[in-house]
């Protein structure tokens, strides 16, 4: 199925407890492409970087079979840098520096061998941008997962609130869904959610796993337990990347899809915070996959022995 | 099978957002007994109170097949009493009175008739109270689970070291595992605890549900995300009651079996939480409890197609 990622490709500069790195490849829709790229031959990236941006990094999407058509490079601009500063429990981080540059007059290109999407993600960006993409693809896609942080709550809120109408799947953290709704638990903060349009919600706990809600139904999957989070950059997006790939790659939308979908997203992320950066979920084999999807199985399962 | 639940019967005065209560009923082994009565017909239990303590509520502990007869009143003493307030987000609390009374003396005495336990549960007491217990039993049981808390690490660590060194599983907290252990990662707090005598342990997440680890492996379970936690006050004693109360009405010490041990845990801690003290735990009918086993199947299951 083709499946479309929007969001940043960017430079980061990650500082942890165990140590720092230079500027490296990041941003939302690198996380969710390369993630979303184990379970899909066609993934096409709608982005914006500057002439900054090494094209030994565009080399490395494609090499995951990320179609970089869509990705706009502007030669004489810079690409969006973020750099950050985790404190020792890893679960809060300090923003250093935000230089949006290119990203802040993005204007979403759609090249038309991608107007067959059929599965859409927006990353995390300006939700008026989001929305402008929704607007540009002349058949609705069957499924749109939308991820988007608290900065936006601050500063956009009404449009935020427009382009939530418009998708099937809010993915968001604890923390933003409380903010969103005003609401401290989350299952009231879900209902709300759901009230305001799409028809399931993802709320994303870190270490403690992820809620997924629709008006019905409500299901959990725990984060693994790992000896070391190396780094927790791009986590969120390497889940949400697994998310919808799993989905698109069989082309399913319905609940109990999402909770497979959501195992896959998980074990993703599990990857992903081994190392810095990407460095964790490029190049990982079939076999590394299946084998963290099945601790996920063994992490949750039980036999309640029924008394008939 | 007899199970024996030894810990505090007490007072407790508590204050959360949604309101306050007098002195009502509380103490680690009211909770366990209670959670623990669900499941076997025979639970025997042994601590101290004082002469002010209302024959109406060890009425209700017998009502729930509580077996009081290892039940010593100190008629010209007062019971132990807590008292503490919960701040809005209900995940901490200020401890506001503690009055020992009786238990700063308890000298825990095992009636004949208890004499053929086969499943110990110590709730949190000073931990050598809780050896002695295990010294005074004649046939060690087959599975003996103790908890503790922080409180003891600061004053009492080479006796609970001591008392952890002789017990099966040993259940506390994600801050006092970290603790105990100076490990801030809990797959790496149980490993160093597991090296401490315990071949299992229970880490306890409140909200964010629990997780049992052995030598080889992991399980974890969410807590049931609900609309409203009212007062938590009893929980991890609940879920404590539930866990040992399952695998002793079954006889059963196995790794799968805990699995489900804490799945009916920790389905007995979410109806603790919906109300003061034991007021939701008394009185639970047979159906109400297997509906809400199965909210747990359904918010955890999940069937990944395997690809063969």
């Amino acid at each position: 199925m083709s499946l479309l990622v929007v969001g940043s490709v960017a430079f980061d500069a990650i500082e942890t407890p165990f140590g720092k790195t230079d500027k490296i490849i990041g941003g939302a829709a690198t996380y969710i492409s390369l993630s979303s790229s184990y379970f899909n031959d066609k993934v096409n990236l709608v982005a914006v970087v500057g002439g900054d941006f090494p094209k030994a990094d565009i080399a490395l999407l494609e090499k995951h079979g990320v179609n970089t058509e869509g990705l706009q490079i502007k030669e004489d601009e810079k690409s969006f840098f973020w750099s950050g500063k985790y404190h020792n429990d890893m679960n809060s981080r300090d923003t250093l520096v935000t230089e949006l540059n290119v990203l802040g007059t993005f204007d979403p290109q759609i090249p038309e061998g991608y107007q067959d999407c059929r599965f859409l993600m927006l990353g995390n960006l300006a939700p008026s941008v989001q929305k402008t993409v929704i607007q540009r693809l002349r058949k609705r896609p069957e499924l749109i997962v939308m991820d988007t942080m608290n900065f936006w709550m601050e500063i956009a809120m009404s449009e935020l609130l427009e382009t939530i109408a418009l998708v099937d799947v809010l993915c968001l953290n604890d923390e933003e869904a409380r903010q969103l709704t005003g609401e401290y638990s989350l299952r009231r903060a879900a209902k709300k959610i759901l009230e305001m349009g799409p028809k399931n919600v993802i709320i994303k706990k870190g270490e403690h796993g992820a809620l997924l809600f629709n008006h019905h139904e409500v299901f959990f999957a725990p984060a693994l337990p790992l000896e070391e989070v190396f780094d927790p950059t791009g986590a969120g997006d390497t889940f949400a990347g697994g998310f919808i790939g799993y989905l698109a790659s069989r082309g399913e939308t319905s609940f109990s899809s999402m909770k497979n979908a959501i195992i896959f997203g998980s074990a993703m992320a599990s990857f992903c915070v081994e190392k810095f950066g990407v460095e964790r979920i490029v190049g990982l084999s079939d076999s590394e996959l299946d084998a963290r999807v099945q601790e996920f199985v063994n992490l949750v399962q039980f036999q309640i022995p029924l008394e008939a």
